[in-house]
Formats: C-alpha cells, structure tokens, sequence
C-alpha cells in the first residue's frame, strides 16, 4: 500500500483492525464479552446498551445473532452498516435542512 | 453527539461524510462522473480503475448498479463491504503468519 492512504480507507482500514484488536486470541469472531467491550468502548454514543442488563442481549437479537455468540465479522459488519445507514439518513436531513434555512435568510 | 468520539464512530463517520461530500448538489446519490471522483481520489489503492477507460463501467457491472448510474450510498456501501470484508481476510492472514513465524522462534 501507497505510504500516505486518504480518508476514506483510513476508515475502512479502522473498522477491519478495531474488531481484528478486539478478539485477542487470533479467532475471526468475538465471543459476547469481546464483543460488548467492542462495542461500549468503540459506540459508546451510536449502540446504547452501557446502562442496560439485557442491552448486549437485545442488540445481539436485532442483529440476528445467537444469543450465545461468537459474533463474525460479516455479523458486525452488519451492526457497521445498520449505524451508517442511519447516519446517512441524519446528513441527509442536515443538509435539506440547512437549505431550508438559506431559503428563509 | 459527545464532544469525544471514538476511531470507530469517526470512522463509519467519515464514510457517509466522503459521500456527501462528493454529491455536491445534494442529492442523496452520486452521477458517474462524481463517484469516479469518489473512488479516484479517496480509494486508490484499495480500488483499481484510474489507469483504464472503462474501469469505472466494470467497477458499476461488479456493483450491479446500471452502466448510466446514479449510485446510491447502498450501492456505495456494497463496494465498502467488499473492500472491507477483502481487508479483513488480508488481515487474518497476516495474523495467521505471525503467529507461525513466533512458533517458528
């Protein structure tokens, strides 16, 4: 790879290596306590499950995962597509928004 | 959103911000001339098509997205998963073959 990356696989780079860092023992999946550590220390304002009990459990359901785990790769990516997704949808709503307020300046 | 995000949320960040950016009309998709753009300047090592004149039409054929475009931020994020799913294996694989070079000192 070229010495200087741009933006865009910086990040792409980030997500592989942040769950790749998450599972110390080499495997391809996280068990659940990798998993909520992941996902509380790296989420913590997009996945709300910190103050919950069954928080881990519930976000495991709506990704379509075991309760029990492992959580693979592709699982996770999942979760990464579901937030971005959202995010899209919340720029989206910005910049309308903003072009409303231009229209009314 | 807190003041301090973390690598992960910057990251998943920065992929919907690149896209925005890239549509400067606005508009939640991308014409073929902005999402060469896109991949020419934010993904050129992880993406080949700058030194052919039809690679972004076998990139769209790949992305099943019609030859004309527009591209939406799904279909962008199809060729994200793809790249990123690609890392992932390079990844293990590097992982992997420390892991024997260790068991080899």
């Amino acid at each position: 790879m070229a010495a200087k990356f741009s933006e865009l696989e910086l990040a792409i780079n980030t997500l592989v290596t942040e769950f790749h860092a998450a599972s110390e023992d080499k495997s391809p999946a996280l068990n659940l306590e990798q998993f909520q550590r992941l996902v509380t220390a790296q989420l913590p304002d997009m996945v709300k499950i910190s103050g919950e009990d069954d928080g881990v459990s519930k976000l495991l359901q709506e990704m379509h995962v075991p309760e029990a785990g492992p959580v693979t790769f592709a699982e996770f990516w999942g979760l990464v597509d579901t937030l971005a997704t959202t995010q899209f949808g919340l720029q989206k709503r910005e910049k309308t928004a903003k072009c409303v307020k231009c229209l009314l300046l």
